[in-house]
């Protein structure tokens, strides 16, 4: 009997380039055979105290990362708009409601229909409304739902998902880890999964 | 007939990424039957000058720039020693040379031979002593190179693709053009032939 492999898919629902990620990071790892473990944690934090904005201040660079995301959007297949409001859910509650939804075993659906909003509507996923209509979307009760996100137990475990993350050397999202074998950014995806192919 | 199309390759001697583009980039464009234009400039001014200093202060961020380097140094086939002092070359006066060298149709061979040195010898490329070995061993006179190098003409040519480089918007090396649409990074290298390729 052979043990299926994990890759640990580390994310933050603030990040452009994840909008990539969670929608072809299953598809290929599955080709792979390789499972994944979906991580909610607050690379914003980690960014602040490593003092890594690599956009804030930086319009060049920030004009340059929408176009490279749309034309790598437009090669995956993976819908592209237009240019969203950025940044967005100051109070990182959609990112805890994937943590909450992380520990229950939907956060795969929820992060993709997150990135749905915030992508194509142009609607901010950290807004009660919005927010509220993505869970329920997904058949779960919002009011419950954003209640626990807000609780203790769930803002203990982005806590410690964001502590592991830092731990590993993670700086950015999407990052992938093998072990103790770190891949930064949708373009290192199949990177990750060879790698934990033949590690 | 059919006009062979150009896909212009900015770079910096001092880029760490450069150093996989330097050595796979020819390869890469010949195989689609693309011509490359190797155009060297001071991503270093750009980025003083846009606050966009990805590794200064940025310990974390740095460690992982040399292990994924190294592993995608791996995945091309390309050595890789250890990691080597960085940064160097503070005059710049290597990257000038690759001026003077594209000016004359050498670029390529200068690029990869300054970027062994440093990669695979730990010796700074801006060094004197080390960059005239370098030339020397390509058939050329160091002494009137080096002069050359730190002469107007080839000042003011740097200087000028410096300035064709910030109008195109481009803020990091390696960096490929193709018309007004620029792809940053040695992992854009295949986008950006693909780009070139269909349009």
């Amino acid at each position: 009997m052979t043990m299926q492999k994990h890759l640990d898919f580390f994310l933050f629902l603030g990040s452009t380039y994840t909008y990539l990620a969670v929608n072809r990071a299953e598809q290929v790892a599955a080709r792979a055979g390789v499972a994944l473990r979906w991580r909610p944690f607050s690379v914003r934090s980690i960014m602040i105290e490593q003092n890594n904005r690599p956009f804030v201040g930086k319009p060049v660079k920030l004009s340059y990362m929408w176009r490279d995301l749309e034309r790598r959007a437009q090669r995956h297949g993976i819908p592209f708009r237009s240019i969203p409001d950025y940044p967005n859910d100051s109070d990182e509650l959609a990112s805890r409601v994937a943590t909450l939804a992380a520990m229950e075993g939907w956060c795969p659906r929820f992060a993709r229909a997150a990135y749905a909003l915030w992508f194509m509507e142009n609607k901010d996923p950290g807004s009660i409304d919005h927010l509220a209509a993505v869970i329920e979307s997904l058949g779960k009760n919002a009011r419950d739902v954003i209640s626990r996100a807000d609780g203790q137990e769930v803002r203990d475990k982005y806590a410690a998902e964001t502590e592991v993350a830092r731990s590993l050397g993670i700086f950015g999202s999407p990052t992938f880890v093998y072990r103790d074998e770190v891949f930064w950014g949708d373009d290192r995806l199949e990177d990750a999964v060879d790698w934990c192919m033949s590690h």
